[in-house]
């Protein structure tokens, strides 16, 4: 798949197979999010690995937007410092693993508002470190559907030499 | 190009050709950042595509770490509100338009620091937004590198189950 279709393809998905993910696709979604770039390359993130079971149920309980984590053969949770670049960093880290990961057919979605004391100690992460996102991986229960993403249309996004002249594609 | 590749082999690149950008390959980057996912589907981000000579010269003088924006044959901006979600959405459809243009043969670098009233001025950006990144793309001026990515050991970066356990792949 190349990367264009991987982008246009992508959906969330919450609902994943008990199948388990062979651990060198696991390995290849890690190592996208360690050969991310990042300001002045440095690397300031942390990719922690859950596939223990009672991790991942004890997890879908606490992430609040996030309880399906408790089904899912994965999850990559993403620790970066609290500043701007870290937030940056580690989203685009966590975009080039989501990315890999559905180019093996392997869904995902980002959990947010999982900076929780109670997270935090589930997983060890140090005080000077926030949880970005985790992120469950697993194949798709359903059906992928193949309809048109909701998305606001180009011309009202995208701007032509300056904002609020649009851009015709 | 398939999607792990794209990931392995981006490089920053800061010299481009002078050779322009076919239409094509512009309207799909920056179809790439209008699909990305955002959180709760917000889409709150605009992407100004620059390509007018004048307005990247003088981007090149406004950006204190991207002087060599004026010798790109496209940049775009990308602008958000200032928010911790609006950060991450804005790095996330970033980051897939770098890898979609990378795929293209395009290179392309992240110039952060440019929030600044003047460059907000020059593309119009409105006062509740700021500019993430304005990133220059181009076809790469010199031979691209085959170099091993600087990057920390998998080891390093990478936690299994808890933080402080070193995931092995």
């Amino acid at each position: 798949m190349d990367v264009f279709e991987a982008v246009k393809t992508m959906l969330a998905v919450r609902s994943y197979k008990k199948d388990p993910i062979p651990s060198e696709i696991i390995s290849r979604i890690v190592e996208a999010g360690r050969l991310t770039a990042s300001a002045m390359n440095r690397q300031h993130w942390d990719f922690v690995v859950i596939q223990d079971r009672q991790t991942l149920q004890r997890l879908g309980k606490l992430a609040s937007t996030g309880g399906y984590i408790a089904g899912a053969p994965l999850t990559i949770a993403v620790a970066v410092p609290d500043s701007f670049l870290g937030h940056i960093d580690g989203a685009r880290a966590a975009q080039d693993m989501m990315l890999v990961a559905w180019q093996a057919g392997v869904g995902s979605n980002w959990v947010g508002k999982v900076n929780t004391p109670e997270i935090k100690e589930l997983l060890y992460i140090p005080e000077d470190r926030i949880v970005l996102t985790v992120i469950p991986f697993g194949y798709p229960a359903d059906e992928i559907g193949r309809g048109v993403k909701d998305r606001k249309p180009l011309s009202e996004v995208a701007h032509a030499e300056r904002y609020g002249t649009s851009y015709q594609s």
